[in-house]
């Protein structure tokens, strides 16, 4: 059994959700582990994660329009010295999920065939978006 | 510290919540770990993981209403080509969870005393959903 | 590889969101583990977990006043046996989290900069709220 972390960066351009299926498998390949867990946890609080179907863009965008509904940026939020996209990220952030743990077997990730792993960028601004991978197993 | 892959199906007959803490509990007996995590994972994006309390069903009962007025069928989405309850199933699993760790002691799922884990349906027709358990410890 | 079990109290004065993080390092602190993860579980279904902003009050509030909104206490629930804040304290826990893992390096946890993790307490009443951290890695 080892424990390797892995990091990679996610360059945001705007509210959306990004897949990270991709980058996730390839450090996975990099540990060497075949059997195991990987957690995702994305560090911020103005971005989330989410697991999504990743075939039909239209349900992404139909997703991406719940969220705006559901959150207004015209809240009237008391928090509001960063813009009117701000309250709204850290909100939706508590509506989705900072980390996820998947399955590893013989070395592949064990999602389903329409699972993607999506980061969920809140803001409106291009970011830079840190995500940590932890990979234990053997 | 050994990984045990354990996997399993529910038959879902409609939206609605259907516990599986005594799956999740067996699978753990047959592992044979005494101490460690067992992190549970549904390989779909059209139902989702829930911790609930096991005892009340209208408790239940309200937790799906909730769902329903929330995430409703008609809300006119862009993505409808397979039915009203498609893109409510996706979202309906944005809002709750894909997966989850919870920890064994002495062989026991260390749940609350009013805890119980449940696989929540989202669609209305019957699916075959698959459960796949990872099981770390020693 | 070694698994250590924790646990800790949290006494809760009502609805609010609680800080954890200084907690949760004392326990990986004490365990001696300095790298891998540590698994946050609450065992409650009437209290949840949430990533939060840990700077600013007012954002906290927000989050709140917009789970007070979303799922409000007069909803017409079928289970109100256990007073008006029992119903909706299971939905919000529904829509947030029970379960979150987070990286440990160098003894460390690895929470971005503003990032702290903090129990969500969805009752009036004054509650004892169980706490379990496992911690796994060498």
């Amino acid at each position: 059994m080892q424990v390797r972390h892995e990091k990679f960066e996610v360059r945001t351009s705007g509210k959306g959700t990004y897949e990270i299926t991709d980058e996730v498998q390839a450090k996975i390949d990099k540990s060497g582990v075949r059997n195991g867990v990987v957690t995702v946890f994305v560090q911020h609080t103005s971005c989330s994660l989410t697991m999504m179907e990743n075939a039909a863009p239209a349900a992404r965008r139909d997703v991406e329009r719940f969220f705006e509904e559901l959150v207004p940026e015209d809240a009237n939020y008391e928090h509001d010295d960063e813009g009117p996209d701000d309250m709204p990220s850290h909100i939706r952030m508590v509506l989705t999920r900072t980390s996820e743990s998947v399955p590893i077997v013989d070395g592949k990730i064990q999602l389903g065939t329409w699972q993607g792993i999506f980061l969920f960028e809140h803001r409106r601004a291009q970011h830079r978006r840190q995500v940590h991978l932890t990979i234990m197993g053997e």
